[in-house]
């Protein structure tokens, strides 16, 4: 757009190597808004892409903007809001939902556009990400928020999504029923906090680091466990077979029936956690994969087997997975406020990814979500 | 049952040590019926007892009457129906299910009574078997066969319920999807033909056998694929992800939506077919492990994930899967005939054992299934 | 049981003829128990048989122990329980479900016992019902309450279970999702309770009484709506249109999407309210009918079909229904005091039934649930 | 298109008031395409507009071209195709899906676009349909036909996607269930058509006319019923409760379990074939209502409820069930050729509608489905 020439964005440039750099802003079209980013949370595949330059066959080959889990404004200039926008006017504050698909495929028609193979993501190479000044979107992609959420709270219905796809959509998870959570970092918090916004018997946290188990239990875990470490000798299979059941004896839950472990979500990626995992889970129960980290991961399969379990992969979002995610804030069922850590300037993005990487702040604070504001 | 003095057995003592012994006939209770056995076929569970003298955490400790895939007569005497039975009466030929649920643990009631934790199940330690003169079980697990059934298709009725609860119930598999399922052997071919009685679109086998390929191919399978062997140095992982390829390019089926690999069963438990079938099933596709063989295998999750796969255990059968199992064959949607390769009279069982044992008989035809008669 | 001589029971002999008797004591069976009957609620469907002697089909044609939403605790005599029970010991205070199923056809087999054509019903003829000393169940159906319900809480499982069984399990309601019930009599309540307890964004309720409304508000409904009178020479159905649209109207939801009526719960089997129910229920929605009164309902079938509405019965309750009711109240998502507002002890029975059946008792209380105590 | 002078189009004007019309063509934008027409089914709808000038709140207003059941060829122009399809080229031989959806509200997102607000279908005003030269809509809309499936095949293919959507979509039928059709028009024999393909135990078609049901047993019916009339006096409910009592002695399907009825369709939209529906589906059995008659029907809903009968109603069609349409034809599952009776010329649409409106040609042949061939 030929009014808005100022869009500095923060780019990845190379590994290691990022930069303000300015960059044009795209006209919307008449399905979409232009929003002036406003919050934007720094997730672990920003890093990623910061620290190889890559995820998976994703592969950074040219400048590419960082950033994905944003909030804005729908810019208050002229021709913000595309001719068929009905849902949108400027200044509404909004959540921005990074992927747009093709809205013509199976996938899509079906209710599934998360699996849609056109799909292009903010921050996602080629695909430039949020942060800069201002980004265009699809009109149903940027969600109005209630009045009682901030504009952190916006930046954070990305990450909450994710948990809401896990818990809510692919594994139905009910009322009343038990979770175990592997991984205590922002996505197994959020999807604890889901299950407990769903009504969960209990909320069963598993970390290795005793400080976030702690934080878990502060937030919305109902219990914690520390797995031990394995004997000399000890194969991880074996290990993670006798960790499950020390962990059932430590914890008292039942194999089968009302107050077994009907949901483990795996927000870890780490092999153990999701043989653990396997073991734990009741009979005809649901573990869902939400971590990446190992790409292969030995697995129990009899055990599976003979225990009817349903274990699904979850990927991203999915229709009403942000609709969900922000009723949930908005009637105070989750809290997202204790999970924001740590605020950057938009000059200082470098300092708040950096932070990330490394986990805590120079102060010794650990990081669980950073948060840059602006560009002002 | 104090007038009938005669039931002959057939019984494993000791690995590899069987023999034929009299055993005491049960009086049916008032809900259950004493059946003559007719057919019984041999599964490789029963091989397994045989030779391994336990399976996972069932051991044979003492003497056990062999067989649960069995087919019979109700007994044509006084006292062979229970008091408060309806549906059978003296002579009825009916098709025996080999497992009997508690009736009011949570899955009994909540309709998964295969996942009872009090099962007590034919030929699995420590309960007898069917390989006798005289089975008496609970009369709703004695199902009548229609009149074009014969006792040979009614022994088969479990190994196809086996079919019918991964395809029909646990995958919940429509018409117009394609299948595709690792190992040829008979579990293998019934989920094949179940998959086709339901309208599948394409059917495809993969063996390492050429021979059981060609039978496939000749039975029920629209398509058949021989995996190549892994190049020297080539990992596991590298090797499977190779192969699903090959095969994808060589039959020619497209990664979504209609004609893309809907369901991948795997009945041959080998690490290999696991992880090919993980890489070769569609985009929110389903794989359904049927087969028992590598306790433990290494699956490529990541890929599980950003497909969102649905990976599920089946296990045994449960409620409607017997009825379905003979409806279908009734109707001639699935023809079980070609699949009972191998005879034996019951004095003969031992020789039925160890030719099942060998996979062929000494005139080099292969076993796909041995069925013992009687006894008379 | 022989020395079990006194079990004075709650009789009805014909229409609006009751009486105290002496009943004898059944011995519980290997899979029973017997209990000490403490706490019974008094239903709609007890009134209505000693009002007319009958419900459909069903008809008193014998004398009748009334009775059938009760708690009580397992008798502390010598064999109270069956050789096979171990889930419960003598003294446990303990949830009666009343209706025992056959466990052996498809329906119970397949996870809805509450469709088995050989359910036997405590207060259904010709089944006698709980209002003795003494009642035998099998013992899967005497559900263990936790130490922080009472015994009135137990009784109320029976109601409660069927608004478990309406809103939990036949509608699925979820969390975030809108109901809209109507009638605000104890089953209706009930539902509201539940679908608040399962996390609703808002519970609309609806009845012609201004007073039930203000309870239900109190209680747990978001919304009330009372709705206006036909005007003179409206059709019912273009009143209940009409009435659809000033609903709407009042209340401010739209039509479809996130705060559209996701569940409409018919409650008081009222035509009007189940033809104003299929107005407001969103595309693709769900209606439930639960309550029994118009045997046939002239439904908007057009309107039924273009909204492609699922309009679902709902009877009594199934498997899991018992265990999720007891644990909502347990959590404290269900308060189910403020619904006993009558109490009376076991002499008094008479004048229970006489004060429910009336609505209101001498005081001008209106009646809610009443609850009779003992027999001592 | 300015190169594209000629748009004859077949134009309802009025109330039985119809010309042929030229249209100006329109160009396809990047996402859609041009297709030349070239087979059109007539609907009871198209009929229904022609008589009485509305359908419910749809309302001819102004000129519209009729046709909505169309086949063509993409046209083989410049400019035919959109600068974004990839799926479609110039000749391709395709069947149209006449409703193109909003692909941004929640039930486009959500896998339900049959129920978007924002639907825009051809021949329901004011959007003109496909009785023209040309058709312009979403290149996705247009599935090409397989080698084996003709144009006439094609234009049927949205009929077919009625009964597909209603049997296999909303009422999600599976092999070996037995299905129970009200009506053997048009409609009621795609879905009859679509129970068998999918597999079904028994097809039993009803209908007041012995011809169409002797029809509906040529093509795919298994069992026929021709309902009695109402005795004098009798009450409409009174006669469907008798009439199901004698239908199920008549035909002798059980009233639950295997061989009850599990789905009944009404696809005549009267009153009693509704009322008789309810009496005879199964217990916990499903009935869907896809035929569009009587407003307002009573409906026997205590019987509903104690049953928990699923109620459902099937509006148009959905994602996936074009394709599965074609692919049962395609498959030789259904074959479609015996219900088009009729065939007229472009010049001859007139003939045609009024050949369908009075059911029977000059010769005395019934209509079940006339197509208009061209323009040429």
């Amino acid at each position: 757009m030929s009014d808005l020439k100022d869009n500095k964005s923060f780019v990845l440039r190379a590994i290691e190597d990022v930069a303000f750099e300015e960059r044009p802003v795209e006209e919307p079209g008449p399905d979409e808004a232009l929003i002036a980013v406003r919050k934007t949370g720094i997730c672990g595949s920003d890093v990623h892409f910061l620290v190889h330059g890559r995820i998976g066959d994703f592969i950074v080959e040219s400048p590419m903007v960082l950033g994905h889990e944003s909030s804005g404004v729908v810019y208050k200039g002229r021709r913000s809001v595309g001719s068929k926008v009905k849902t949108l006017k400027p200044g509404d504050r909004v959540a921005l939902e990074p992927g747009a698909s093709c809205r013509v495929c199976d996938a899509c028609k079906s209710g599934r556009y998360e699996l849609c193979p056109e799909m292009v993501f903010a921050a996602t190479p080629p695909k430039d990400g949020t942060l800069g000044r201002y980004y265009r979107l699809p009109a149903d992609l940027a969600y109005r928020l209630p009045d009682n959420l901030s504009l952190e709270d916006g930046a954070m219905m990305e990450p909450l999504s994710v948990g809401v796809h896990a818990v809510a959509n692919i594994a139905a998870f009910r009322a009343n029923q038990t979770i175990a959570v592997f991984g205590a970092g922002p996505v197994g918090l959020l999807c604890m906090a889901v299950a407990k916004a769903l009504g969960a018997k209990r909320v069963i946290a598993i970390d290795i680091s005793q400080p976030r188990l702690d934080f878990a239990k502060s937030y919305v875990a109902t219990d914690t466990y520390l797995p031990g470490k394995p004997s000399e000798g000890e194969s991880q299979i074996a290990y993670s077979k006798r960790t499950a059941a020390e962990m059932a004896a430590a914890l008292g839950f039942p194999e089968r029936g009302v107050g077994a472990i009907d949901l483990v979500v795996d927000a870890s990626g780490a092999a153990t956690c999701i043989q653990i995992g396997v073991y734990i889970v009741k009979h005809g129960g649901t573990f869902v994969q939400v971590g990446m980290g190992n790409a292969e991961v030995t697995i129990p399969v009899t055990v599976l087997l003979v225990k009817e379990v349903n274990f699904k992969g979850s990927f991203r979002y999915g229709p009403g997975d942000y609709p969900l995610a922000i009723d949930l804030v908005s009637q105070g069922r989750i809290d997202l406020k204790p999970l924001v850590t740590h605020r950057f300037a938009f000059e200082d993005a470098g300092l708040a990814f950096q932070t990330t990487k490394k986990g805590r702040s120079d102060d010794g604070k650990s990081v669980i979500k950073a948060i840059i504001s602006g560009p002002e």
